[in-house]
Parts: C-alpha cells; structure tokens; sequence
C-alpha cells in the first residue's frame, strides 16, 4: 500500500462552489493532489489511500479518506474530485469513518488522531524541502504514508506532531514544488521499484 | 529553454464551458500540462514555453503558445487555465501567431508546421513509453521540446511527422501515465542536474 495524506490548512469546511475553488481555502490544491496520487492513463492505482485533512473555516477538523480499490465514479479533473468533498461534506462526520459513497468516506478527526490511526497501518513519512532525497533511500520504504502540506506548509504545531510520527523526513527536490508534484515525484521514485503495478479500470 | 507541445486530438476548437472541461474535447487534460509545466510552488519557470496543439471540432487546427517569462494573471487551477485558452479560442488566428494577452499566443498552424519552426529553436523529443529511459540521458539533453499526447496517444500519421522531427524517443516510466506526470517527471529529471532554477514570482 501507499498513502497520502494533505493538510489543507485553509480549506473550508461545509459545501463549497464548484466554479470557485481556489476561492474555497484552495480546494483545487487538495483536487490536483488527489487525482495525481490515484491516477495512472486510463487506470486508478488501487493500492493507494488518499487523505485530505480540511482545517478551513467553519468546522474545522475534516478528514477525508479516499481508497482507490473502491472508488467510483471519479475522474482525474479538478471539478470531478472536488463534487466527490463536497459531496463528503454534505455528511455529517463523527470521530469514526462514515462512508459517503464507494470509496469516500468522512470523520472529525484532528491531525494527531488521523496520525495515530495511520500509523498503525503506514509507516509515516513526513515530506519537506529540507528531508533527506528521497532518490537515495527508495528502495529502503516499505508501506509508506506521505504527510504533506498545502501551500503554505505545515503550522509550527502541525511539524511537530507529524514528526512525532514519522520515521524519516524527505524531500525529492532542491526546488519547492507544488504537492501534486511532489506526489507524482513520490511515486515515480517508488515506481522505479516495484516492478509489476496493479492497476484496476476505471470504475463508471 | 525548456518547452513542451500537448497534441489534444479531440480538444475543442471554439470557446466552451468552463463547467465541462472534459466535455469539451478534454481540454481539462491541456489545462493540467499547461499547469505542471509552468508552475513551482509560489513561482513560475520563467524559462519555459508550452505549446498545446487543439484538433477537435469545429474550426482545427489551432495552435496556442504560453510563454512563463511573459505570462500574467495565470494560476494552476484547471478553471483558470481553460479560461485563458478559452479567451484565445475567441481571437482570430492566421498562419503567424497573434498575441492574445501577455504571454498567449494563437496561430492556425498544423502539427508539421508547428514542428518546422519549433525544430530551429529546439531539440523535439518524443515522450512515448516505448522509447529509451529519459533518467538515463537526460544530463545531455540540452534546449529540449517534448511532444506528448492526449489520452489516446497521437495517431500513426502524427507520430511520423513527429518522428520525422525528433532526435528521439524517449519515456519516462515503465508504467502508462497521464500527460502531465509525464511532464513532472520531465521537469524533475532536468532539475536534477540543472543546479539553480531561476524563477519568478506569480505576476498578478
């Protein structure tokens, strides 16, 4: 398995407009990133888990988890992924996962307690531009999740929680790139090691 | 310089919805290498040109040409990237290319004749899973294009016009990917060896 998940420090919290993402505490990021880490050409990588951690206004925290071996219904375009959140947040969430529809589901969990829960099941990396490259230590990282921030990055509070967690801190270029990039990076990395992929068809 | 040309086959070639990116002939697809080639985290390469080449209905070809040193006012969300190209699907184009607003360029010009001028200024590769591993070579390549194509790939008689051009195939993955990790991949395998990016802030 391999995972993801973002912190999107700004996005908000209870049903957005579709024709305004970035105007939505830039949903569009948390969109990109989702489509980048389940998407292959005509594919969806189903061992991959994706978790977006929504911190915007007005109830804050959000956590949503997307699993690619059950997802339906999604396609790689911006507005696709950000019905699916709406749709999540339409819910509404308790401390536990509540499945919103094939593959989404939603629950108030904060940063510590998403992590807590992950790191039973994933060994958490946190990325940052300041990490060890990623290029040398790939074939080393087993059942990874990727902690990464939106474009701001992570708050003070938020690096120390994650590094409370993590195994290692990486980073898998001396340039600051954009999340999506860096997922489709993480992946490339991972992907020049591990010979067979699995992919399902796209699920209508 | 670095430059990259995203053949849309179905892409629509009159002014669409920018509701149904998709549905308009995957123009969400251009958008999203539009988006990957340009944008690093709070900047753009200022030292890259994408040229997206639109083929579908009604009016084809049309050729669009986006210059990061010249570029305003563009972001990496789909929306605002469709509606740049949407604005210059409202101008008239000609053989040479007409400038739409800074940095936007239309032209009717073919795939050949795109090739023609875009070979005196560049080194035209053409980025296909069946060709040899970019990770290999990329410390020498130099002023490179990339010719990359849409969901179907480019047709039998597009990839010998390209070939004809092309000083080589060559891919990025074992795996079939969507355009625009392609083009991540790309930027992250020059980057590594192209020690100080230069870039410059967003221009609003």
């Amino acid at each position: 398995m391999r995972s993801f998940l973002v912190i999107g420090n700004y996005a908000h919290t209870e049903p957005f407009k579709l024709n305004d993402l970035p105007g939505a505490g830039r949903i569009d990021i948390l969109c990109r990133c989702v489509a980048q880490a389940l998407f292959i050409s005509h594919g969806i990588r189903n061992y991959v888990e994706v978790y977006l951690l929504l911190l915007g206004p007005p109830n804050p925290p959000k956590a949503i988890k997307i699993v690619g071996n059950e997802v339906k219904r999604m396609s790689p375009d911006e507005r696709n992924i950000a019905g699916h959140i709406r749709k999540a947040l339409k819910k509404d969430a308790n401390k536990g996962w509540s499945k919103v529809h094939s593959g989404v589901y939603i629950a108030n969990k904060n940063l510590e307690e998403l992590l807590r829960e992950l790191s039973s099941k994933y060994e958490i990396y946190y990325l940052h531009e300041n990490g060890e490259d990623l290029h040398n230590i790939a074939k080393s990282i087993k059942n990874p999740l990727f902690v990464i921030g939106d474009h701001y990055g992570l708050t003070q509070d938020q690096e120390k929680v994650t590094k409370s967690f993590a195994r290692k801190v990486v980073r898998v270029s001396h340039i600051s790139l954009l999340a999506e990039q860096c997922i489709t990076i993480v992946h490339y990395l991972l992907d020049r090691n591990f010979i067979e992929i699995k992919s399902k068809p796209r699920n209508f």
